[in-house]
């Protein structure tokens, strides 16, 4: 195992240290191993939080600040992270407004989160919960009963943070939620294992000449394994699924070609020129575009494309200003 | 060869149509292979090129925008561009203020840059050139007359374009540009090479256990192979030579940790963390940083570290508002 660590029990801590050290904006709670805002929102707002094991970088933790979340829970690579973490960030974050709790749909965080929920709500904070299932790849998995959240969850968390940010009320903030939970669609794949530190070998053996499509964000197995092809037809792969399970014709939409964590950039801006010609000539319109290491699996090579139906309402709250290490613009 | 490519002659233009999909508000000259800002700037000022061969982005052509380059040339991965596209580059960005090319000390890239700026000058163009050159590992390399050039060219761009945003003139402009590669040292390491796609296999072998300090940008040579050791260890490594060669106490600094394409951010905030300690026990004053990847070898593990003395002039500049897609933030 090559990697830029001491020893791998420490790879979380000695990570959010960095992460204190890079970002005096944020706050860093490292016996909670929360993630906050340096400066609180306003009182009477909805708060944002979120979580998750880490390895997915920047998610969460990179999109802490202004216009996105207010705290972000880590967990251990690849863990989730426990209700008591969860809790002190809720009760932490709250500014009277209520808050959401942004969750991927995974088993461990699912029932972490419900838990913390009920904890907070009997200290008297209003929380609601939106769980991210965008994921085309599979029904269920390993990890999950029914879909992944997977890519949708980036673009929910800027979209919702600015609706918070503006003022809106938890109601509204979480119906905004749903409505982008349910007009985005993503597919991953892979052309090498992550190696989870802890491990210290790859995840899953991927023959030299095969890669995997539909793979998860922690390696779990995706639809099936195919053998090494061209971009072109790799951004056919992914398009195709997620076009089958949802419209995306008769509107604009915001498209992420994200990478997992191994591919370069050259690599990345590739495949978005494949990507974006494939869903144009399907018909599909992209408004928005995110290219880059956006919520990733570790050292992965490979990509995930993601898909969101949008509207003048959801192209307002993402082009709002937005000041995380992850994502920054108009500030 | 596992990468999201089609052919490998191809890599370079086809990611160039991905980076015109993606960035509208930029202006891909294909047959040039050159990238320019969409809205040119005003009348009078000095407009900034630099290129290089590809494989390193963001590098160049993610730092074009308001307040870093007017234009970016790209050679094939690790070749220089071409004089014509510069040539072509520095007719078209220039307003009458003249025109800097930061060029990073390769000898392909000084060759042809300098070839452009005669051939420009012939043109009535005004052409100040900054040759960058702050690598401390080797003296002299495979690609070098001197030190080569890398993470300060990033530093550059953004605090110089900035100064050239302000409408400083060309003697101004190159006076903080030599100012800024005066006062910046870095110095890299790789966990694993990088793979060219045309060679189709990586550049040199890296036995599992061992990682090379003072790697170049192209997978040249570095000082030495070591064991692997842990990233405090390596962050001792990449620090100390840069210290010895260079006194960084006594006023405040812009630290970067940058990434070689293949580490995952995880890895990459555990090192600022680690690098950061032993700066300031050393008595460094970090008052700025990058944690990311910027200057990149295509699909290396590894990382690179530049320190960059400042004051508050270069403050100011590395402050200004800046819109690229690699770096943005103030807008």
């Amino acid at each position: 195992m090559k990697k830029l660590i001491n020893a791998p029990e420490d790879v979380l801590i000695e990570s959010l240290r960095g992460v204190a050290a890079a970002h005096p904006e944020l706050s860093v709670d490292f016996e909670n191993r929360v993630i906050y805002r340096g400066t609180p929102k306003a009182d009477g707002k909805v708060a944002l939080i979120s979580g998750g094991g880490s390895g997915h970088e920047p998610l969460h933790g990179g999109f802490v600040g202004y216009g996105m979340l207010d705290a972000a829970c880590a967990g251990e690579v690849f863990t989730s992270p426990t209700p008591d973490q969860m809790q002190a960030a809720t009760l932490a974050v709250n500014r009277g407004g209520g808050v959401l709790h942004i969750v991927k749909n995974y088993t461990g965080d699912v029932m972490n989160f419900e838990m913390a929920a009920e904890l907070a709500a009997a200290d008297g904070v209003e929380v609601s919960t939106i769980v991210t299932d965008d994921d085309v790849a599979v029904q269920d998995s390993t990890w999950t009963a029914g879909r992944r959240g997977v890519g949708v969850t980036v673009l929910l968390e800027k979209i919702v943070g600015a609706a918070a940010e503006e003022g809106r009320d938890l109601a509204s903030v979480l119906a905004i939620a749903e409505k982008v939970n349910a007009g985005g669609r993503s597919m991953g794949m892979a052309l090498t294992s992550c190696t989870v530190p802890a491990a210290g070998k790859p995840t899953f053996d991927l023959p030299d000449d095969q890669m995997e499509i539909g793979i998860g964000i922690h390696g779990e197995p995706g639809r099936h394994r195919v053998p090494l092809a061209p971009a072109r037809d790799i951004a056919a792969q992914l398009v195709e699924p997620i076009l089958a399970d949802l419209d995306f014709t008769g509107g604009p939409t915001i498209v992420m070609l994200n990478g997992m964590g191994g591919s370069p950039l050259i690599e990345l801006y590739l495949m978005y020129g494949e990507v974006a010609r494939i869903l144009e000539s399907s018909g599909v319109t992209i408004a928005r575009n995110l290219v880059g290491d956006y919520i990733t699996s570790l050292d992965m090579a490979g990509c995930s494309l993601t898909v969101l139906q949008a509207d003048d309402e959801l192209l307002g709250l993402w082009d709002a200003p937005v000041n995380t290490p992850g994502l920054r613009w108009g500030l």
